[in-house]
């Protein structure tokens, strides 16, 4: 089969390589019917995350149709429609039994596209298959289905249930890419009173406003700090989300938190950041930090089934699978292009 | 009267100054009975609390006689003998209504001995006398009492509280000064697995051990991080509580938490801190900060009338009112005295 894969900072190819197969009786092989590309393979190309090693096969988001399972697989079969998740889940260990599959102890975790070869590919070898794909409910495209993959639940799981947003509540999400916007679309379903989108660029603010946040700050041009204190008498916002990645991110999420407020970090991080601990030990502030654990997916289905939230917007590119040069490319320049999903279908 | 007097970094003197007076109708005057020394009151003489103004009379903590109060004031009279607590709360405000004193919004929060002048005098004027002292029961000594002004409601609610504890929790203690040591005593009341206390002095360590650590580890000696991963299968303690206030230690209750796990600031900080978010944005960790709100000083002294936690194990020195030189000095040295808390009464 053709797949991408990873040869060190700044190189990949789609090339030949082997087909998957069964290694562990739990395991599905899945036919890749859309896959999409993530801003954490960015950070993985820029080499922010030296665990994935070259002749790594990239991706962690996928709907596929299986086409083999192994004989301890108990409720997938061949022909299943599946979501492939970002995280992929042993059921059994310590942390899967709290619900915390992400950091799964028995060899799952976020490990496609990072220490097993992932869904950017034709097919994908899916680890402890019952646990690890979602059944794709009738009458949704694939490609709303996919934004389930990956930035729908950690934009809500580690952005907005971390930070715990409640009605009411002023919500500042710093950084409006695909997970910034799924902390705004998720956020509203808390009925917040206000939700801040921050973001350099013009572009990712109008799409932040379509996702619905109402207040929109280019902090190139005006310190987000004003606006929240302007809306928050003084105090600070009641959440802040951190979608972005980088150190100067993180101190504007700490920052604009008001005194007890809670500040979700969503970014992934190849640096330490500074943290102003001479100023925030005083202000009761709850920092969290978190890999998405997925157990949302389910409710997420629920609600973009059911139209409560349209996936379907994310979605601004489309190329065969072929084309990943291209798909990449467009991605990567979001800030030119206007992307924010992009997908790739067989 | 006279009372100690902050005339900026590193000078302070006994001094005579205007007797208190009430100035609002919520106001109360005390007597000081007895009254301690916090290691906060080091950090402000370092200059660490810039807030903290030359002509300052210091202080936080007291047990006292109440000799006059306000028109407004309902539930204290001449003569009730009172905890002052570290915390002046308002009662009405926004922050007050949920509990969070610390953060009092209407002139309130930590006052005493930072925005107006303390206890460390003969007299002090305390504002909103019924949400700010507590009466004394009988039966318990002054100064165990006095444990309660700061030192345990912090460890309790800005360390185990925030921090979590639960039973069969590896709790990890960073200091064993007073703060360490109350967060170890309260976080035995959750009964944990362990409780490791962490210190660079044999003398605290011995402390905590009296206080309800079942391991210690003198990090300049040996890597606490081998220690605790050897007692949680390579994982990492459920629960890290910083007791310090040096970036050091902040450092140590980040990378010895689990994942999953939550670190409990505790230290008052004069610097800011690297926070390695490259390594922890993708492990769930919770990090708080927090002043204490006082709101558990009721139940603090249920626990200590009912000897269900020994306060007076505190107080290794005693001292007339006006010998605050000898006791900031044997406070201040007490990695060479053995000082826990010392205690100064009338």
């Amino acid at each position: 089969m053709r797949a991408l894969v990873y040869h060190g900072p700044g190189r990949k190819a789609w090339e030949d390589v082997p087909d998957p197969r069964i290694v562990d009786d739990t395991d599905a092989v899945v036919r890749v019917d859309a896959v999409t590309i993530c801003g954490t393979d960015l950070h993985i190309l820029k080499g922010d995350v030296p665990e994935v090693t070259p002749g790594r096969i990239l991706g962690h988001e996928a709907v596929g149709t299986i086409e083999a399972v192994g004989a301890g697989v108990r409720t997938r079969k061949p022909g299943d429609r599946v979501l492939v998740s970002c995280i992929t889940a042993c059921g059994t260990c310590r942390f899967c039994r709290e619900g915390r599959y992400g950091q799964c102890l028995g060899g799952g975790g976020w490990i496609l596209g990072h220490t097993i070869d992932g869904t950017q590919a034709e097919r994908v070898r899916v680890p402890f298959a019952d646990t690890s794909t979602h059944p794709v409910p009738d009458g949704v495209a694939d490609e709303e289905i996919l934004m389930l993959a990956d930035i729908l639940p950690t934009g809500y799981e580690v952005g907005v249930l971390n930070g715990g947003v409640r009605p009411g509540d002023v919500v500042a999400v710093v950084g409006s890419g695909p997970i910034g916007l799924s902390a705004i679309m998720t956020a509203r379903l808390f009925s917040p009173g206000h939700v801040i989108a921050i973001d350099l660029a013009d572009s990712r603010l109008e799409a932040a406003k379509r996702f619905g946040a109402d207040i929109t700050i280019n902090s190139s041009r005006q310190d987000p700090l004003e606006v929240v204190q302007s809306l928050t008498a003084g105090l600070g916002a009641d959440v802040t989300v951190e979608a972005v990645g980088v150190p100067a991110a993180f101190e504007d999420a700490v920052r604009l938190v008001r005194p007890g407020g809670r500040v979700a970090n969503v970014g992934v991080h190849g640096e330490p950041v500074t943290f102003h601990l001479e100023k925030q030990w005083i202000r009761d502030v709850t920092i969290t930090t978190g890999l998405v654990d997925t157990g949302s997916t389910p409710t997420l289905l629920r609600l973009v089934t059911g139209h409560q939230l349209d996936a379907g917007q994310f979605v601004t590119h489309r190329f065969p699978l072929s084309d990943f040069d291209r798909a990449y490319e467009v991605f990567g320049a979001a800030g030119e292009t206007g992307a924010l999903k992009v997908v790739l279908t067989r």
